[in-house]
């Protein structure tokens, strides 16, 4: 428990109606979006300016508290759960977008502003942000930096790091610094701006970010396509990506998924499907025309039973409502799902989903899969009941044999969540430990009595 | 002077065809593409592996003895320069692309290879690898990625950090370490490979590397406008970008290059014009069609006294010859010529272009300048003799009332061309002071005996 008077120093800081200290709020703030892991703080608090993070840092640095930033406490890999108790510094009071610079294509914000609100905002100005996670109704800036986000955009247009020019990033003892800036070229030493890119809240708190725009594209069409077995729809994706057309997007959807929409919200999704491909094209208009074009042959002619544009808008509109509702359909499917997101090499996707089935068969659990194919990058589930211990650590066992399985073929342990607490006893497996002891050292340096989200990424050494 | 037996070891390791020790070689390595700098090594070596660089990096640990990694030498700042002696590291012999894959998109190649090599070899693919920094012809890879380059096509397509995915480094003492991967998306642990992307080869030996490709625009478009002002011109680019189409090549030519030119390889440029922008649009034929127009007006409307397309192919690329033979003319102008390569604010560029004038009038010197105005990067050049002191250090004075005057609207020290020797003493103007007490605390983690390109980047504290 924290000592009463760093409650009353919190509340000279940021306002008494900035802290909440209540059950029910340190139950709230207590977990994330992740299935598996829970831990109250001690109090939370919602500084609104820059050196109000700066007063309530320097606090817990003398006093040796953790601090867990977080936004909208969307995180799918435990990344902003206050696992050692303490501060749960959240940004969502800090919402303003400061500028939307058309000249410049960029914007800066601040770390509380909702994906969906910058968006929606950048879109009266023709511009568009394209990471695009599945969680954009909720979450923050902040959290879209500190855990690079990716999305279906990234196919074609990347993943957060490539749009970061700048950031402002109060530091474990509270000094505020400012790193990048504003233009698109910037060779003033290390890239910094990328060390706290992607870091998991670990390193600092991001207090104001500068991000580099696109302009919307003027045109958009959406295609599906169906297929009957996974192997064969995942390499219909690389001869798309081969033919040298770059789709805007490239999902896959699972028959589980399909049925799991039409019995909740029926769409008219096609229930027959083992696989549904979801592809977007994007540009000026006859490019759009042109890519679809090519697109679609390239499906029928690598395997799709069908393949189509949508009708119109609303078809279209649908078909990435359901794609939306996937996870929600997934998540709503068992009393504990471990979701994965693992990534591989594009080219590999079809022996890795043959070796999911091959895992299924093997360990009894059904394997659930949907996600960002054209980036190789898909979400495993696994329905299981953490109440039920001798299941959960067999399902735990098979999402470790998924992992290796997508390691053996060039994969990666987390293409978008980030490693957080659900994922640290895979790292050694997955990153040279030389690479984490750099980690560590890094860490150290920006956070000498590691008070700024302690305990995530590495496992702790035992002692 | 290094101990005989130091490069009896070296010899050992790399075999005795790969260490030059002669008079001419040493001074041969003793600079790079710098103005004001020379420092000669005692040895230069040639690894062809991994492992070799591991063990030169090893030895050279174990003895203390400065290791200068490099490729080309086409770096602009002194990075490649054997400031403190020692070894000088060139990858040139290690120039195999392994692997061009392109349903992945991605290619893996050796540090020694040529930009324009792998270039031409992907462009028989239809792929394309979009980092263009005017040193292609000779520039190696692991001079790109370390130096992050930049060059005319940024402005679409953005930096090489936007294209790293995987990285093998050898470290100061041998460990041979591997970095990132093979998907777009991952999300595991720390940006390691951002930090090693732009650290000017202080922070270890890049001996392999992965990087996202894309497919190559099916049809591009050049168009040339003159203007009789430069701010005109420049605002002229930011009403472009406001529009919502981005040319993949905004370049900017001024008259004294146009002049100088045309006096040695006549084009029939237009020798009257104050200004030449010289413009690329890419992508689907039709697009291409669609956005030249666009541009076109644009530029009519916003004050250019001409602009057009390119006639045909000979003409398109007669306009991008003389602009790669910008840089061959500003250098041959004068004994020294001080080049850098500030970059401001898109939407400030007018002012700043400006300002530029208002020094040249008060210092006298002639400050010319062509660049990247699309990126706000552009590259001012004074012309001078390293050999009259005095006025030596009153054209430096006024190197420095540029980075000032470009730092005033929010712009950067170094765009493309990294700090290097050159823009150190500038460095704490432009960084946090803490930001760089970070950089150093990372160098040391890495390298704790300053081996691996020591002198670099910061000043060393005078002692």
């Amino acid at each position: 428990m924290l000592q009463k008077k760093i409650i009353n120093d919190l509340k000279k800081i940021v306002g008494k109606s900035n802290v909440l200290t209540g059950r029910e709020d340190l139950a709230s703030y207590s977990y994330d979006g992740t299935a598996t892991q829970v831990h109250e703080p001690d109090v939370v608090v919602f500084p609104t300016t820059a050196q109000e993070i700066s007063d309530i840092l320097k606090l817990a640095n003398d006093e040796r508290v953790p601090v867990t930033p977080r936004g909208a406490g969307t995180n799918v890999s435990g990344g902003s759960i206050p696992i050692k108790g303490g501060i749960v510094l959240c940004t969502t009071k800090m919402n303003k977008i400061l500028e939307i610079n058309k000249a410049n294509l960029l914007a800066i914000v601040e770390p509380g502003v909702v994906l969906q609100d910058f968006n929606l905002t950048l879109a009266q100005e023709g511009l568009f942000f394209p990471p695009d996670p599945q969680s954009f109704l909720g979450c923050t800036m902040g959290g879209v930096v500190s855990e690079n986000a990716g999305g279906p955009y990234c196919v074609k247009y990347g993943v957060t790091k490539q749009y970061v020019l700048g950031l402002e990033v109060v530091l474990a003892d509270g000094h505020i610094m400012k790193i990048g800036g504003l233009t698109p070229k910037n060779r003033t030493g290390y890239e910094l701006c990328m060390l706290f890119t992607g870091a998991e809240g670990t390193l600092g708190v991001i207090s104001k970010i500068t991000v580099r725009l696109l302009p919307m594209p003027p045109a958009t069409k959406t295609m599906m396509a169906v297929f009957d077995k996974a192997d064969v729809a995942v390499e219909a994706i690389s001869h798309i990506l081969a033919s040298g057309v770059v789709p805007s997007k490239i999902e896959f959807v699972d028959n589980f998924v399909i049925r799991r929409i039409e019995e909740t919200t029926p769409m008219g999704l096609p229930l027959e499907a083992k696989v549904l491909l979801l592809l977007q094209a994007d540009g000026s208009p006859t490019a759009v025309e042109a890519d679809t074009q090519q697109i679609l042959d390239l499906l029928k002619k690598h395997g799709a039973q069908e393949a189509r544009a949508a009708k119109d808008d609303a078809e279209a509109a649908m078909f990435w409502k359901a794609r939306s509702a996937g996870f929600a359909a997934v998540f709503g499917a068992a009393h504990t799902v471990l979701a994965e997101d693992v990534a591989v090499p594009r080219d590999k996707l079809s022996e890795f989903v043959r070796r999911l089935d091959e895992i299924s068969e093997k360990s009894g659990f059904f394997i659930q899969y949907l996600g960002h194919a054209g980036d190789g990058n898909l979400h495993p589930s696994i329905f299981t009941d953490i109440r039920n211990k001798e299941e959960f650590a067999r399902a735990e066992e098979t999402m470790a044999e998924i992992f290796e399985a997508a390691m053996k073929v060039g994969g990666v342990l987390s293409g978008e969540h980030g490693i957080g607490l659900e994922k640290q006893r895979f790292l050694k497996r997955a990153m040279d430990p030389r690479a984490i002891d750099i980690m560590k050292g890094i860490k150290k340096i920006l956070d000498p009595n590691n008070i700024i989200n302690p305990g995530k990424i590495w496992e702790e050494a035992t002692t």
